[in-house]
């Protein structure tokens, strides 16, 4: 349905600059929008698709307005703006009440009749599905799952043993939420399994990215914020608590107990020991490795970037001599009586 | 079911302090339980939670025994002990014999009387599953895969042709063994796809968990040893061997033909290179990278852990010329005639 | 079904040295070959067992020639033809045609009819598959989905809506195609989610590996170029380009909107950033992180090898101090009057 570049304008607090009246009906980049499309300019980096562009109007900011060449709706935070936009352009698929004669739902599960069970689900004994909530097809909700209302788990989710799903939460393919922790206890040369009787909860308004697991707690719950978003293949441990709003990319990984604060922004590869606690807005950049606790909020980095191949290891081979590199440095200064601060 | 204190110091071979008629029904942690909570002490991080829990009893060593409030078992091991305890007091849900009306098991498939085939699962001709085996909703068992003994497949495992799988094994949701190695013959800019004829032996007593992901072999089969613990997301290539009793931490990647030894630890997201031989008991800290083969125990390392960002850009910023940083250094000392001990 | 020599050499184009009535029927590695087996000869570490083979004919180059004890096919490639022989020893499995029964396809999808859905598949109205197509067990094929003709989905594959998967393709279990993209667009401390509109387009001859994850397209598609091969866990953000006979290793991941060129080889665990540009004919090494555009081909690495731990953590703590090192060795330059090429 197309919307009214007027009526977006005044539903999302932009200053329209422009033609009142035009119509978008679609979203498209910049450089290969045609007429009818709304387009958005958020990244310097897509700035010089700006004046050629065929879109019939463009989010962006008041620093950008004077170049743009077609209707604009001015916006503080135009990807925000263009994100709310677009929700409306296109909502999510609607979907029948009920269930799949495929799907399975034992007796003693508990489904509110405004939700969907999809085909070839599972719903076990003692699990609950909130209204309106969207189970797709070939997941699974083992006993005691509580899944919030409207949340909608897109196919193939698994929901081990009581976990619980807060409202409008967002799972996509393959997550596994609440499969055992990684508790192993040592004892002569073996190991013993350690019951993980935990399990996890997460909040309200979490998005999990497609394959991502996130493991049920050893005695207490795993517990995920209002808020969260994961990407996907982040792999969270036993009893880890990431705080409300923090993001996640890809293929991180935080091991078990680890405490991460509200809005914090973890990048992709990034792995974070166990037991350790992060503050509040901490930003760890992606690949990197955090063995302590931080307590300052900030940016946090490790990881090297690549140079070619043939000087990476001339200075890789170097650095497994740098200890030694620096005690030179010392009785050089030493030696011409310059005073060096090594505090070894 | 309540355990008497008395007779689990029996059964585990505790010393017990205290009152020899306690119950304990349920496990807790030291800082949150309440009466009839067993909790235990193991990493000293947790000791300044001992002096005031309510649990009622306590698995601590020796050397917390005197500090404990409550009564307590004191083991050698405790923390091995509370796993035991917790095994009894948690024991895997019982499941009935037979097969859900809505799995598939094709004609040929052998299914002991005693194993139970869940919801939905697929169960090919050829395929093998041994007594009181579990095979979860969702999972699959192609042609020719071997089922051992109680093992336990919990929801969406995927076993591939021919791929077996020990006795008492665990394998969480998510879980692809036996998919194909990843053998490409370049040839002309392009690749011919190397069949992959292997297959996967797995022995008992493994854990494997949520999504990880172990490859057939090339030719001969990919063989994970008995008591092997690997934790969720890790990726094992074609043709690996992996020792007994190793445990393998979230993320971490092997690939194809590498060896480990027994008794090894594997950090997570660490990456072994393929071709190589790692000794028995090797350490591999966190998101360290092994490059080449380790022919001694001990513990090895190669990730930087982070700092502030803006002092971390400035070291990267003389990684990359730190080959030739050191070139300066000897050339310091040639000037100020000091030996170093530069070799190249 | 054995196959001759002498005609294998005359498909294949090889120099046949020694008896070409020779038959083979299957393979084997150099060290475990019994007779009837073809072994191969490619990487110069397994030389060693050429000389004691009980193969009845190894496929190898002319500088191994003279060495092999046995009947050799004698190739320029040895490891691709070894390949091209191991897949007419090896077809992959025959299927029948149809469904099967516990199949759900939706009225709206078009299935051809030489094409098979397995048990437990799910095909939604709305998509397509094509001739010779095989859709596995447990599958899940969202609406607009088009399969292309003789693509193979192992088990347990989802393809979400509107995903293109070209011809022949070989998709193993796990894979999610056409997830949404990680967009979340910050606003006052939360975040708004960003529709992801665009699908993934993937062409023909491309190998995806178990529980690797493409996702679909803010905007426009995520596209795959034709004969790209992808191992397993390997994550590729959305509006990622990733051009023709690129090969990915296990566990790299590729964030958003980053293109990578043809013919490149991505290593294990590699991360690179989003909006990347990446030249044909890059290599990048294992575990590396690529921060920046690479426009020039060749070998690119950052992950430092590991070494004893103790002695890492003295040149780790010595990396956080390089800046400070280098100013040093620059004031020490000046002192003894040498001329140190530092840049700062």
């Amino acid at each position: 349905m197309p919307l009214r570049l007027d009526e977006l304008a005044v539903r999302f607090g932009c200053e329209l600059q422009g033609d009142p009246d035009v119509l978008v009906e679609r979203v498209a980049t910049l450089q290969d929008a045609t007429p009818g499309s709304l387009a958005f300019l958020a990244n310097p980096r897509y700035r010089r698709y700006l004046a050629t562009t065929r879109a019939s109007a463009v989010v962006l900011d008041a620093s950008a307005a004077a170049a743009c060449p077609v209707s604009a709706l001015v916006a503080r935070n135009p990807y925000a703006t263009y994100a709310r936009i677009a929700q409306l352009l296109y909502p999510s698929a609607a979907f029948s009440a009920g269930r799949h004669p495929s799907a399975v739902v034992e007796a003693g599960a508990v489904v509110d009749p405004s939700a969907w069970i999809g085909p070839q689900a599972f719903v076990a004994a003692g699990a609950s599905v909130g209204p309106g909530a969207f189970v797709g097809p070939g997941s699974v909700l083992l006993t005691g799952v509580r899944l919030g209302q409207e949340a909608r788990l897109v196919a193939r989710v698994t929901l081990c043993e009581g976990v619980r799903v807060g409202r409008r939460c967002l799972l996509h393919p393959g997550v596994v939420i609440g499969a055992d922790g990684f508790g192993q206890a040592p004892e002569a040369g073996q190991y013993v399994k350690v019951p993980q009787v935990g399990s996890v909860t997460i909040g309200d308004d979490v998005e999990v990215g497609a394959n991502t697991t996130i493991d049920r707690g050893a005695i207490d719950d795993t517990v995920i914020g209002d808020g969260v978003k994961i990407d996907n293949q982040v792999q969270i441990g036993h009893n880890c608590r990431i705080g409300a709003h923090t993001v996640i990319a890809g293929c991180a990984g935080i091991a078990g107990s680890t405490s991460v604060g509200r809005r914090c922004m973890i990048g992709g590869q990034a792995g974070i020991a166990g037991h350790l606690e992060i503050a509040d807005d901490v930003v760890i950049t992606g690949n990197s490795t955090v063995t302590g606790s931080i307590r300052q909020p900030g940016m946090y980095s490790s990881a090297l970037p690549v140079e070619q191949t043939r000087q990476f290891r001339r200075n890789a081979a170097r650095f497994h001599k740098l200890d030694e590199l620096a005690r030179r440095v010392r009785r050089l200064e030493g030696a011409v009586g310059e005073q060096g601060d090594d505090d070894e």
